[in-house]
């Protein structure tokens, strides 16, 4: 990546990020009142700690700049953007209770159950989750219901038991029964992957893309999600707190095998650079016009740095 | 209620509840693989004794019922009635969780998390609300998009922040600071109120039914929401733990403010009488096919005895 791209890149992204939690703090606004509608004060502040908690917010632009390439409706996106970012953020606080990963930090904050309570996260978490598709099939999401539907169904899908909610389970097990390889790279498609290629397939469908596009992109999401975690797992290893906001080295010290720990540190990276070769060949077909989406899978491999 | 009248009912909700668990029971079968999808078999065994469980499945009822009130598709319904039991039995998993209610018994057996673990109790749940959302969406159910976009995202408000998980996270406020009489009904119209409101509604929606005949059944669900949350407190209060198959005087234990602890038993069946007559006189335009829907406000009225 030249710097030039680099420096764009980074700008976009936090463009989009502005604009996803400026959307966020809206609809999720500290007012109790909405119409008709109480929200109890101190969930949604619960939920708000949650969500609005200045994450990157690379699932949200990968949304938009996968609906942008195809030709999607901005304002659309954005909002089935702010809608997965709920239900990544409704993941992470679930993660991180005492029952799961028993994290006290995330982002450098206190995680939802240590600003507030576990009850507080347990309710926070799901009505974050449910918020999500309160969003994408309201009538303000203009797009046709068909697409709405699909997209509902499709990060129903990328979301539950044969995806993020099955991936975070088969990681609780792995503490304790090591998976072989195979079973590493299951685990990781559904827990982190299967969101990040939801990612870039809602781009298309908010496009109303080709079936071809469609599969195009998901492929492309499968690519750097794979990728993600490959960099994630060794920000495990070679990172410290401070840079990453969040506890390290918990991987190691629970003992979970990751390819990392199967493979070392020099194969890893070499597979991430294959992986971003992969990703960028899959969006060749729309030449420059991919050069933020080629940008974002060249940034995910190496914020590791 | 006449006692042929009682008969055909408690068979009628035999029926439906057999329906919807042998349609839950084959959309969330044991298979781990379906398809290219990999469900992790500990996650569905946890997912599946939270829902399978023998529940008198009254929400799957009122769906059906309602729907068939004004000509739905019994199919169509039968899904939708799926879907809504998965939310409610999610809510049930993590409200009988140790930071929330801290339940070990459930319809006589172990809750999830006793049975499993907490982890495995708070990714069940999280799994269930995800799949009911798949459900209504998926192309299986067969209605109109509209239709299914409008069941989607009438579900997720009334499980959200502003219905049931807003009620649940107020109900553990009123722990500490007890609701006056109005803060008590807001509580339980969105605690349980709201799922039982969108039951009705949904079989009126599945119907294609006229914005006036959806508010009716609306506000017939809304009467027999409170008048279930009523009976509910009145159990609490007078049943013992071998009728109810689960912990009782626990409000009362827990200092929670209840409509019987602030006018007594014989005030709040007498309100219960009158919730049921108000119920019945809405449906009064459909006189004789409403028998079923009347039959259960009764039934919820009576279920105290």
């Amino acid at each position: 990546m030249t710097e030039e791209h680099t420096a764009l890149f980074q700008l976009s992204l936090q463009q989009h990020a502005l604009a996803v939690e400026t959307l966020l703090n809206e609809v999720l606004s500290d007012r109790t009142r909405s119409g008709e509608i109480y929200r109890p004060a101190r969930l949604m502040a619960a939920m708000r700690h949650g969500v609005l908690n200045g994450g990157k917010r690379l699932r949200p632009f990968l949304v938009m700049e996968s609906a942008a390439l195809l030709g999607g409706d901005a304002m659309a996106a954005l909002r089935v953007a702010a809608a997965l970012e709920c239900v990544h953020s409704y993941s992470l606080i679930h993660d991180d209770l005492p029952a799961m990963d028993n994290d006290d930090l995330r982002r450098g904050q206190p995680t939802v159950h240590r600003k507030f309570d576990e009850a507080a996260a347990i309710l926070a978490g799901d009505s974050l989750l449910t918020y999500a598709f309160e969003l994408i099939a309201s009538d303000e999401t203009e797009l046709p219901a068909k697409a709405r539907l699909t997209l509902v169904h499709e990060l129903a899908r990328a979301a539950g038991v044969g995806g993020m909610t099955g991936g975070q389970a088969l990681d609780l097990e792995a503490e304790t029964v090591k998976p072989d390889e195979q079973g590493i790279i299951r685990l990781q498609a559904m827990k982190t992957g299967a969101l990040i290629r939801f990612a870039c397939d809602a781009g298309a469908i908010i496009a109303g893309a080709s079936d071809s596009d469609r599969q195009r992109l998901a492929e492309y999401g499968s690519a750097i999600g794979l990728a993600f975690q490959l960099a994630d797992d060794l920000l495990d290893v070679t990172a410290n707190a401070g840079q990453l906001g969040k506890a390290v080295g918990k991987d190691a010290a629970a003992g979970k095998a990751t390819l990392v720990s199967v493979h070392g540190i020099e194969w890893t990276r070499r597979q991430l650079a294959g992986l971003v070769d992969q990703a960028q060949e899959l969006l060749s077909p729309f030449a420059d016009k991919a050069g933020l989406l080629n940008a974002a899978a060249s940034f995910i491999a190496e914020r590791e740095n």
